[in-house]
């Protein structure tokens, strides 16, 4: 069983309500009300958890695994061990991340460090923010004149929330977080190092130097996103940085001046987006992946990780490489370059050593 | 009009004025005597908005646009809506730069997060610190033994400055950043979360693992260097490691030990700069590029974004690609593997597919 | 002579001293009393300070060194300058890193910021929090319920370490450090702004958006390791990431959930590591590498910097480029397509420019 001790189990679900929960249907011979309490991988499960099974790869962990149930497809059930309790899900992943966060809502957003509500008397708060009731701010957390904060959200220690910014409600903003110049939605959780709002990065050549852009606008960060530890995003230029709704970001992502997201897109950690490029909604960028400015990517594209974006990307297209195109042409390029140059090789092999 | 309420407009400027501040020629027919007070872009800007058009992809937005008055080059005359007010500048971006500095002063630089000059009592502060009188210390900001600190600089919540770092004079340190082994000019702006001074990466090995090699060297950060959010640059080894006067850098980028950079030269966000290498005056280096170890970058050298520096590079070299070589010679590279490619799709295609 | 204000000098050490510290011989003529108080590369060195001398591109520093003895190999020995007191070393590089960390002991490892022992007033420490004797908290740390600390640790200011948290003894935590749901074993070293323990990167797509995956596994982090600035290290979903024994993290790197990094491995600046990649023992990653889900990297394998490693890599490998590949193999490829793409220009020349 693998040892969960920083999320204490609760009650923990029968096999009928996860059926229920997940739109799972009950394996042949498993008792409805077998109860699980806790998650693991197939490996080190104990008899009190829930695992899944959807890679062939895996064959070997699930005939030996001493997991209490099973969610598995249907198309893998031949290889299910006689007598193991399963649930036979459509989509095993989605039915296991619906039976985690049913068995762990704790787990679904950050808690107060100190594990306390109310506002620290060690936390800076100025006198002119407006805090709604039931608003918690930790230790040494600092908010700004004329700063908005909605009801049920948690401001970790060390937070600095510069003036005029508003965050609304049931927000979680971690440790060491910054925000300037910015907006925030509800439900917006941002992990610990966040910088959001600083300046974006504009100069001009001048007599002595490189001289300044003032960088005037703001960040528009809407409902449900959530952005990974030590991200940075830029305040606009003379327009807006816009996240939109339920986007989620990873760690060190770096994100220019007047670059709008759409809503629900996702994007890996490391990705760089330039200033002024526009991200449509439901599309997914790959780790590592550098993305020119002013360019547009339509809804629902995809790019593989550690891709280079130049130009722009119709709706709909998955794309990779350096530059990025097509996944298909990308391959195949790939493909007969290698062989190419193993055939050169060939050829010429015993000059080469 | 944009929503530019983190920075409140002043009395504005004249045509006249902005002519004369700008090195512009008032356009036909534009009163002299017409006063904006905002930027904008083409799109969103009103009637109290400058804006500035220099890209003909633009040209629909600019026939539609609200703004007070544009910034336009003689060449692109032509294409004026008629009755636009406009000013005629020799070099546009650089123009509207100077009007928005100007628009703008309070944009020139972060200011204090509490808005209230002075040391705060929830600072830390070492009796033996050198506080010149006009300091700003935020609250929970941390100043270390013997630290020296210039007038006008101020210091966000939660900076740590170690012992012995000294800060020169109208800088600007950010909240979380954290300083040891440093010595900075004046003028200088570290956005949030900058981290100067710690280790650098040195480790032999030994018999039991990988052994330390000390990092006794320094960090110099020269006048007027700008500093991303969650950069890093590390102390050097046995010597130091500098910033030139002037040198701009962007968020996320990774500074080795020894790593030596000279005066007016800006590197894009998430690139990385291996120990011990030399980089000129006046050099460009796009986002996310790598450079290796103990090179030597020229003066006015560019380096496209996305790049691999392998070795050295000419002074006013352009460069770029995997590794990276002169840019035409990169591009007509991709060019041709790209058109090879092509064809050997089309030979052999049935059995590709 | 370098200036290393912020290391104060020693005693020094001998000759003598050296040879048997570091396993040199003395070198012809040199007097075994003569004494080095520091460290100093050939061109800045003064007749206090040891170098070293192991590349002959640097030979004409070598001639004009004013250095005060000179650690160098056998095969060297040529050209040494007449009367220049040098050892001669097996391994110069770990007989100059021996030397080194027995003159500065004090830069083995960071020393409080406010160079003061104890629990600061200012600290925010929970009751229930098992401190043992002999630990340093600074100014505005932040210790949350159920966190242990072995003796010797030193917490610098604004750290904040979560419920639960396990850290052992003589441990370095940096400023800005966030630990949350991690277990540190001894002499573990976190540079500042290291982020470890946050939520790993888990969605599924659900009916209004993409769903959260819960992550309740743990972090661990075995005894030796040192981290670099600004790294992330998210904690696992059902299982655990951890960090081996003695391994060395630079600045910026990205560890996603589940990942296990074996003993004594050193990754570079920047690399991101996907989630669930299992890496060996004495792995070397060199900087911006990006390396895929669900891969093996065997025991002692070496990655080249900014590589793409798509799949598993074996044990003792030497691999680099995009997608990694045996090195020799990446070396021919490159090389030939290379040649390839010149005689390709060479015959469509003119149609080009």
């Amino acid at each position: 069983m693998p040892d969960t001790s920083f999320f204490s189990k609760g009650a923990g679900l029968t096999a009928r309500e996860l059926c229920a929960l997940t739109g799972s249907e009950l394996g042949e011979g498993t008792d409805p009300d077998l109860r699980v309490t806790g998650l693991g991988p197939l490996d080190r499960a104990g008899p009190d958890d829930l695992v899944f099974f959807d890679n062939p790869r895996y064959e070997t962990q699930l005939q030996a695994t001493n997991a209490g149930c099973v969610l598995v497809a249907q198309k893998h059930l031949a290889v299910m061990p006689a007598g193991l309790p399963h649930l036979i899900a459509r989509n095993v992943s989605i039915a296991f991340a619906a039976a985690g966060r049913a068995l762990f809502p704790a787990a679904l957003k950050p808690t107060p460090i100190l594990g306390q509500a109310g506002i620290s008397p060690r936390a800076e708060v100025d006198l002119s923010a407006r805090i709604e009731a039931g608003v918690t701010i930790e230790a040494f957390a600092v908010i700004g004149p004329n700063v908005q904060i909605g009801s049920g959200t948690v401001i970790s220690p060390g937070a600095v929330i510069a003036a005029g910014c508003a965050i609304g409600r049931d927000c979680r903003i971690g440790a060491h977080v910054s925000l300037a110049h910015t907006l925030l939605g509800n439900r917006v959780v941002l992990h610990p190092g966040v910088k959001i709002g600083q300046d974006g990065f504009g100069y001009v050549p001048g007599p002595a130097g490189m001289d300044k852009v003032v960088q005037i606008g703001r960040v528009i960060i809407q409902d449900d996103v959530e952005i990974g530890a030590n991200t940075t995003i830029d305040r606009g230029a003379v327009r807006d940085t816009v996240i939109g709704e339920g986007t989620k970001i990873d760690n060190q992502v770096q994100i220019g001046h007047n670059v709008e997201i759409g809503r629900h897109s996702v994007i890996v950690s490391q990705v760089g987006i330039s200033g002024s490029t526009t991200i449509g909604d439901g599309v997914m960028i790959g780790g590592q992946t550098g993305i020119n400015g002013h360019v547009t990517i339509g809804d629902g594209a995809q790019i593989a990780a550690v891709s280079v974006v130049a130009g722009n990307v119709p709706r709909g297209a998955r794309w990779g490489g350096m530059p990025a195109k097509p996944v298909r042409e990308w391959f195949r390029e790939m493909r007969f370059l290698t062989e190419l140059a193993k055939k050169g090789r060939t050829t010429r092999n015993d000059s080469d050593e």
